[in-house]
């Protein structure tokens, strides 16, 4: 069918034929179908949606626009996770080691950070020497020699969507949640992976600022990937505040070690520990997601987790003497703080506004060409449900250009409640999505 | 403000400043906004519409992007007329000359025909010599010569419209009254009139297949019109069946040449007659409908009109003669006919299959690149609410490919329901929008 028709097709509410969506994606590729047709599409598909069908064709024609890792040769089960994006959220690099300890592959392909949140790659990047660049070949290789490895996206797996979400992002189209599902699953998909394990959050911070939102991407995104023949899990997690205290690259890769180490902060522990144990159970290794987070626990305590950390740095290039020496990553030059500036009891730490706070010192990136500074960034003393003394330190601010500082501790205070009552800390885990909830369900 | 956000607000149902809809249509015309964001702004508006103050901001916008006819030295008020389009719709070669010779001056800038609809420049253009590519100089000196003009859309006035509808008609965004209210009346107003009367077609021939849609958009066009300062009166007339008895390009200009004669059929003299004495109480040469017909009356008798088409047909490069020998004119070879099945009264000629026929004959255009063929069409001798015998001619059927008249005779045939009761003929006049309504009301 001619383009234009198919557009016509999807404007008026009808619903477009598998043939339709793969001629489509590939004649877009081989440019024959140009942007400005592109765009009109997808400016339907805002207002008119994809059904699941049709989201599970877009995903696999993208997915199907370049190659597709083929892991068969190594025997664990392949399986990844996804976290649609927060502040402070450093999960992968404590549930990538403790899954690749615990018997699975771990193939993570990474984003970047833009705007309040933070990127995966970037926290890597503050690790001296570690590198996110490398070709399939050699991701392959280092899969093969610790059963981890952290890359970024490459012009290999799915191009489809690289052109397609620079087209969305300049289009006003990027906030559809079919066309978000089909971006997230048909890279992810296309890392050879049996299963994956989402962290849909929700919240101040989070992209998807009503629960209802997050439990709708989660839901839509496990009926895809299912679709698509994998086995998919997703959580949906609260981003209302930071997870875990720092907010900064070399601060929370910091962090992260730190609880390999078995020092993790409670909130940040909890979900790590249910994300592993999820994909744990994805994978096969464990039938029960009671035994999975026990699995979590035990390869915590063994030190096998940050052994794998390690060794995954080493492989990638990196300094591997980072976990035992803090004094290889970049130090800010300014330590200040914000204090509380009243009795009572942390009732909210907003986490968009801390996320700003975070970019506006140089630790995340305001613009795709903004330069990310390893070293600054945001150490939380307190959480929401803390109780605090009138001037008791809440927050550390690390910064290399003091003259930002007065406007960062506005911007936090702003951010920041104290109540004079009691606060019960904010429920982490908000629901569950996936196939395997009625047999596992917690 | 940049053009994404842009997108997002229209997007999110809100609306755009002037400013924002100048700067979108300046920066396209200059090429610093690329088709694949207008296009994505195009389908939001599809879906969000545009309110009458942004309707007529874009209209300004688009009549701005190129020159503004300056008619000012003619001492005539300068009216025009405007069609959606039909089937057998060919009332400016009757309008033209009667408001000519009453007094105005009518600037027509005319499209070619598209689909089941024909197009004024290529009936003129079956004239032999008539030359509808005049420069706008030309266009004036023949405007001084005669008081009327009719040419085809140049490069010089409204070229955003032309860049603009170019993009809807491949992003299937053609289909919005604001969009189609602001393409029509940029042109129209960049050729520098002080008046214009509109004809919205409603019905199977026409585009807006409703009275609504079709009462819709005439509201909105003389809200918008007026908004830019002119006056502006629309009248929704039926386009269920063809109007007048020919379809095709020669053959319709000999059936106007015919009416400026006294020899018109019933609804084709209606429609032109109430069109014509809007054109007059809008331009100011009447105050009263009710005069403004009889003046229409007056100049058809008088032969004026005649002759202010031969004259318009001398001055744009065209032999005069035609309207006194036909002959002039291209014949087709064959002529074939469609008879009455059985005895009754004609009780439907279906407009748009009707127009398809022609089409198919090669009197109108599939495609933009389609060569049209001057001589062919379809000529009605029985209209609905006739009588007819069966086996009497209902419509000759003019070709120069006889391959396809089996075809073509075939889609009339189905285009045609006889009744065994009688038939009332249709109303053709549907309702009047317009400022003047309340004083002159009919």
């Amino acid at each position: 069918m001619e383009a234009p028709l198919i557009i016509r097709r999807k404007r008026d509410g009808l619903a477009l034929s598998r043939d339709d969506i793969f001629s489509l994606v590939e004649r877009y590729m081989r440019r024959e179908i140009p942007d400005y047709q592109f765009s009109a599409l997808l400016m339907a598909v805002y207002f008119r949606g994809l059904d699941a069908r049709e989201t599970a064709d877009l995903t696999e024609a993208m997915m199907r626009s370049g190659q597709v890792l083929d892991l068969s040769e190594f025997e664990q089960p392949k399986v990844d996770k996804h976290s649609t994006g927060g502040v402070g959220d450093k999960t992968s690099l404590i549930v990538g080691p403790v899954a690749a300890a615990g018997g699975l592959m771990v193939p993570m392909i990474s984003g970047r950070g833009l705007g309040h949140t933070g990127g995966t790659l970037d926290k890597l990047e503050s690790i001296p020497g570690f590198n996110t660049r490398l070709t399939l070949d050699e991701f392959r290789r280092v899969l093969g020699a610790c059963g981890m490895g952290l890359i970024g996206q490459t012009d290999d797996l799915a191009p489809a969507d690289r052109r397609l979400y620079a087209l969305r992002d300049v289009t006003a189209t990027v906030e559809s949640i079919p066309l978000i599902c089909a971006s997230i699953l048909s890279k992810k998909i296309a890392e050879g992976i049996d299963g994956l394990v989402l962290d849909v959050k929700t919240g101040s911070g989070a992209f998807m600022k009503s629960l209802e939102d997050a439990r709708a991407l989660a839901e839509r995104m496990v009926a895809i990937g299912t679709a698509c023949g994998k086995r998919v899990k997703a959580i949906v997690t609260d981003m209302g505040q930071p997870l875990g205290c720092a907010v900064g690259n070399a601060l929370e890769v910091i962090e992260c070690i730190e609880a390999l180490k078995g020092h993790g902060s409670g909130d940040l522990m909890a979900v790590s520990r249910e994300l592993t144990a999820h994909m744990f159970v994805v994978g096969g290794i464990e039938t029960t997601l009671e035994a999975a987070r026990l699995r979590f626990d035990s390869i915590l305590g063994s030190g096998h987790g940050l052994e794998k950390l390690a060794l995954s740095i080493q492989e990638q290039g990196g300094n591997p003497r980072v976990v035992e020496d803090y004094s290889l990553f970049a130090a800010a030059q300014f330590e200040d703080a914000v204090v509380a500036p009243e009795e009572g009891y942390v009732a909210a730490l907003e986490a968009e506004t801390i996320g700003r706070a975070s970019m506006m010192l140089g630790a995340g990136r305001e613009r795709l060409d903004s330069v990310i500074d390893p070293a600054v960034g945001l150490v939380f003393e307190k959480k929401v449900g803390d109780p605090v003394a009138a001037g008791e330190r809440v927050c550390a601010i690390y910064s290399n250009d003091r003259s930002r500082v007065a406007r960062v501790r506005e911007m936090i205070r702003g951010a920041m409640r104290i109540s004079p009552e009691i606060v019960t800390p904010p429920r982490l885990i908000l629901g569950e999505v996936g196939e395997l909830s009625a047999v596992h369900g917690s």
